[in-house]
C-alpha cells in the first residue's frame, strides 16, 4: 500500500474536476441538467474513472453511476454529478471524485476490507430540471415520490418522459433502492458553499445535521388590464401584489437570524409579461430553510396569513403549494466522531458545523447513518462560476476519507 | 348615395374586425407581431378589403398598407393591426376598418371630395416585438429614429433583419413619410380601453389629448448565492431590491392621481432564475404616464432617486435607461369640434376625454392636425381577450366618421 500523499490526490481531484466541469449543454457557462445528452457524457466519463480505479460498474433506473468494490455491508460515498444553471464545477463532482479515489486507494491494492464499498454518482441533486430535487438519492434510499414521475421541465415533458429518452423505464424505480441492512452507512464530500471553514481558517468541517427546507411554487392573480387607462386605484396588479410578498417573505426570515434561517425567491415570471399591461398573474417560488424544523413551519404559516392579507388589501388572488419538503437531519455521531479522528490525524483541527445547504446525504439519512465532510471554498461562493475549492484542502479531504474508511467497522453502527 | 345605416355598418365593422382577429401565431390566444408571418396575413386581408373598397393599394417600407381614394390634400384615416401577447380583436383593427367601411362610402359612390382620402393600416403600435413602439406611424410621420432599427427582439433578430424577411429595404424608411403639405390632418377611431364612456353612459368620446409616456428599462445588479449558506443579512439579492423598487413607482404615481399618473412595472426577470440561488440580476420595465410632461419628468427622476437610495441600502447596483419617451400630444381643436358636431348630428351627447393609452395619433400630430373618436368598450377592458365593443357603438363610431368626412375642409386648418 502506498503511503497518503493529499497533495498528488488534490492535484488529481483537480484534474478530475475539472474535466467533468468541461461537460455543458452551453458554451458559456456550465449547465448540466438531469437526464439530458450532458448528463449521459458525465455519467460515461465517471463510469470511465470508476473502471480504472477497479471498481465494478452499474446505473440505476434513475442513472445513478454505481461503482463497486469488496464484499459485504457497504459503506456508500456518494454526492451528484448534475448542476445548477451557471454553476462552479466543485458543487457535487469533488464527492464524487473523493469517493473513486479513495475506493481506488483500496481497490488498486487489492486490499480486503470487512465491508464493500459503493461510490455514488447521482443526477438530481440541484432540482435545476424539474421542480423537485434529490430524486436520486431518494430512489437510492426507496423513499422516491412516484408523483415526481408526472412533474414537467420548462418544455413541458415530463420525468417520465425525460427518463424514456435516457433509455431508462421508471418501472425499475423501486429496484434502485437498497435493501434492509445492505447500506452500512452514507459518507459524502462536498464544499461548504459558505464562509465558516474559511472564517475559522480551517480545510475541512465535520457536518452536524443538514436544515430542513420548504419549497413552494406561490402564484398571485389580479387583473390584466391596459397599463395607461386603469387608474392607479382601481388597479389588481398581481407583481406589485408579489412585490409586497417577496419583502414579507425576507422580514420573516430576518427575524430568525439566530437559527441561520434563510428565505430566497428565486424565480419570478409575470404574464402576460409586456411593457404596457399590468401582470394579471405572477408566479414565484420560495425556498425556506431553517435549524429547527417547527421555526421553519411557523414561519411559513406567517408567511401565508401576510401573503393572504396583501391579496385581500389589493383584491388578489393567493394560493401556494410546496412541492419540495425535507426536515432537519442530523449526522450520526459515531461517524461525525470518525471524520472528527480522522482530520485531527492528519494534523488539522475538526471544525463542526451544521450544513445550510441541502444535500444527498439528507435523504440518505432515511436509509442508514450518514455524515458530511465540508471543504473550505474560497469566499463561500458556490452556485457561481467563481465557486474555489484548492488543491490542498480536496487532497486534505480525499486523505480525511481514506482514513475514516480504514478505522470504518460496520458492526459499531446501529 | 345611401343614407347612414349605422347598425349595417356595425354589423360589417364586427365581421371584418373579427376575420382580423382569427389571425394569430398561437392557436389558444391572439399574437400577431410587427413584420411576423401574421402581420403579413392580416396585410394581405387589408389590402383585399381596400381593393374591395374601391382603393388603390399599397405598401410602405415598414409594411404600412395604404388605401388612397380621390385627389389633392390628404385626409389620413387609420390605426394599426399588430396586438399585444394575448389580446383583444377590437384595439387597433377597428380603427383600421373604420377607415376602410368611411373610405368605401365615397369610393363605391364615385363621390368627388375636395381631397384625398389615404385609409392606413399600422404594423407597429403596441411594441410587443422591440422594445420600441410607433415604428411605422413615426416612419409616415418623418420622425423615424433610425436607432430604432438596431433593437432586437426577444430571440435577437433585429428590427432590420426583420424588414429584411419581410421583404423590406430598411433604405426605404425616409420615403414613406408625407411630404411637407400632403396630408391635411388624421384620424383615427379607436376603442377607448379605459371606463370613462362607459360610467358616462355614450358610445362616443372626442379625445382631447393623449397622454406622454415613459417607457425605461431597469437592471438591478447584486451577487448570486446559494440560497441556503449565505445568511440574510449578508446577501445583496437584486429581486428583494427589484421588489422594493417596484412597490416604490406605484407609491410615486399614486401621489399624482389628479394627474391621471400611472406607473406600471410589466415585465420582470431574474437571473439566474433557480429555485435555489440568490437572484444576482434583475431586469424589469417601466412603464410611466402623465398628462402634465412635467409632473412626469419630476416622478421619474423621484423614482430614480429612490432606487438608487434603494440600491444603496442593499448594496446593489442600479441603472435605468430610457427606450421610449413621447411627450403629451394634443388634438387639433379644429378637428375635435368636427368630431364633436358629427356626434351631435346623430343625436347622442359628445363626451370630450383625454387617453391615457398611446395611439399612433401621439406621433401624427408631429406630421399634421390629429385627432380621435373614441368608442365605448365594456368594463374598461382591453389588452385581453375579454375586449368587446358592440356592433351598435361600433356603427355609430363609423357613421361618425362619415359625417365627419362629409363637412371636413382642409382649407380651413392651418
Amino acid at each position: 500500500m502506498n503511503p497518503l500523499d493529499p497533495q498528488a490526490l488534490g492535484q488529481r481531484a483537480e484534474a478530475m474536476v475539472t474535466d467533468l466541469g468541461e461537460i455543458s449543454a452551453e458554451p458559456g457557462r456550465r449547465v448540466r441538467l438531469f437526464l439530458t445528452p450532458e448528463h449521459r457524457r458525465a455519467a460515461d466519463l465517471v463510469a470511465n474513472w470508476m473502471r480504472d480505479a477497479g471498481l465494478s460498474v452499474a446505473e440505476d433506473a434513475l442513472g445513478t453511476v454505481k461503482g463497486h468494490y469488496g464484499e459485504g455491508r457497504r459503506l456508500l460515498i456518494g454526492s451528484h454529478i448534475d448542476t445548477v444553471i451557471d454553476a462552479g464545477k466543485y458543487d457535487g463532482p469533488l464527492g464524487v471524485v473523493a469517493g473513486v479515489l479513495a475506493a481506488e486507494h483500496f481497490a488498486k491494492a487489492g486490499r480486503k476490507l470487512p465491508f464493500g464499498i459503493d461510490v455514488l454518482a447521482f443526477g438530481d441533486e440541484e432540482g435545476s430540471r424539474f421542480p423537485a430535487t434529490l430524486a436520486s438519492s431518494s430512489a437510492c434510499a426507496g423513499v422516491f415520490d412516484s408523483e415526481t414521475l408526472s412533474l414537467a421541465d420548462a418544455r413541458g415533458v415530463t420525468l417520465t418522459e425525460a427518463l424514456k429518452i435516457y433509455g431508462k423505464d421508471a418501472a425499475g424505480i423501486p429496484g434502485a433502492a437498497y435493501k434492509p441492512g445492505e447500506a452500512a452507512a452514507y459518507v459524502e464530500v462536498h464544499i461548504e458553499q459558505g464562509p465558516v471553514l474559511e472564517a475559522r481558517n480551517q480545510p475541512l468541517g465535520i457536518v452536524t445535521g443538514i436544515v430542513g427546507q420548504h419549497r413552494v411554487r406561490v402564484t398571485v392573480t389580479g387583473e390584466a388590464g391596459h397599463a395607461g387607462t386603469v387608474p392607479m386605484g382601481l388597479r389588481h396588479d398581481a407583481l406589485a401584489g408579489a412585490a409586497e410578498m417577496a419583502l414579507a417573505l425576507e422580514s420573516i426570515a430576518k427575524e430568525h437570524l439566530d437559527d441561520g434561517m434563510v428565505g430566497t425567491v428565486g424565480r419570478i415570471e409575470a404574464s402576460p409579461g409586456a411593457v404596457n399591461i399590468i401582470p394579471g398573474r405572477v408566479a414565484f417560488t420560495i425556498d425556506l430553510r431553517s435549524l429547527t424544523d417547527g421555526l421553519r413551519l411557523t414561519a411559513l404559516k406567517k408567511f401565508e396569513m401576510e401573503a393572504k392579507r396583501i391579496a385581500g388589501t389589493r383584491g388578489l388572488f393567493f394560493s401556494m403549494e410546496t412541492f419540495h419538503e425535507i426536515g432537519t437531519a442530523h449526522c450520526a455521531p459515531a461517524l461525525q466522531d470518525g471524520l472528527v479522528a480522522a482530520v485531527s490525524g492528519l494534523g488539522h483541527a475538526p471544525v463542526r458545523l451544521p450544513s445550510g445547504a441541502g444535500h444527498d446525504a439528507q435523504v440518505m439519512t432515511r436509509l442508514c447513518p450518514s455524515a458530511m465532510l465540508f471543504v473550505r471554498c474560497r469566499g463561500g461562493v458556490s452556485h457561481n462560476p467563481a465557486e474555489f475549492a484548492s488543491v490542498a484542502d480536496m487532497g486534505l479531504a480525499i486523505a480525511t476519507l481514506i482514513r475514516f474508511i480504514e478505522t470504518f467497522d460496520p458492526s459499531k453502527l446501529a
